[in-house]
């Protein structure tokens, strides 16, 4: 049935960020519907924010749209202007090229959950409140002048 | 800023069907919230549908992938299979070329929000239960042997 059954779709907090901006992203859960349900035309991500949590590193994408809408409980959209509250219901929309860095932050004492739609990203990705760079040649988070992140290596 | 004022973007009930098809949508009120929101990598719908209304006639897509959320109230997921309640957070998806007819009826005396995500149609659409046919080619609603429904004219 079209109707996805969410508890059979793996949900995970991994994030590809290095450290120290990876630790952060550990109450951010989510689903990757998409590839869950066949669809490629675009990506939807079913996102529980924990009390605590972040969406994301504030970031804006030279290249692929975004958008987000609440389902249950609030979060705070901050953005390079200020700062709003989302409740469910509420819509958020972040056209490709405008340089204005985004996330959510879940302030409150109850999880949130969101649904998020975008293409798989293919263009560099800004973040301006942390010295990370997404650059879209190579895949690779890298510091804003290029240099790679110190990786701390398992014995 | 990015969060969307839902009530500063035009809400209609209009559509490009052709009788006897289009008097079933007017319980169907949306907005367009891609182009009011500068998006161009897929369209966004803010459906209501009131007590008795449908998202469409029951369809399938060739080559664009569907998605929706449901926001609040409830609706039947009507599909070639069987049918399912939907309510607030229910997700569905449908890929494209998936020979699945679907829509939405809101059986419910409250009004029933949901978001539904796609790209532009421009492929052709199949509706399993009613004698039209949307033609890619030419962008037309037409009956199945293709042949043009007539128009009534306005004196």
């Amino acid at each position: 049935m079209p109707k996805l059954d969410l508890d059979a779709i793996e949900q995970t907090n991994r994030t590809f960020y290095p450290e120290p901006y990876a630790s952060p992203m550990k109450n951010r859960f989510y689903r990757r519907l998409a590839p869950a349900a066949g669809l490629t035309d675009f990506g939807v991500s079913h996102v529980t924010l924990k009390p605590g949590g972040i969406s994301s590193q504030r970031h804006w994408h030279e290249g692929e749209d975004e958008f987000v809408v609440l389902l249950q409980g609030e979060a705070v959209l901050v953005e390079e202007d200020g700062e709003m509250v989302m409740r469910a219901g509420d819509c958020a929309a972040f056209p490709k090229g405008v340089p204005n860095g985004h996330h959510l932050v879940n302030r409150s004492d109850k999880d949130c959950l969101f649904i998020a739609v975008g293409r798989i990203v293919a263009t560099d990705c800004h973040y301006p409140d942390i010295d990370m760079h997404l650059n879209a040649a190579n895949g690779r988070f890298t510091h804003k002048d290029g240099t790679p992140f110190r990786v701390a290596r398992e014995s």
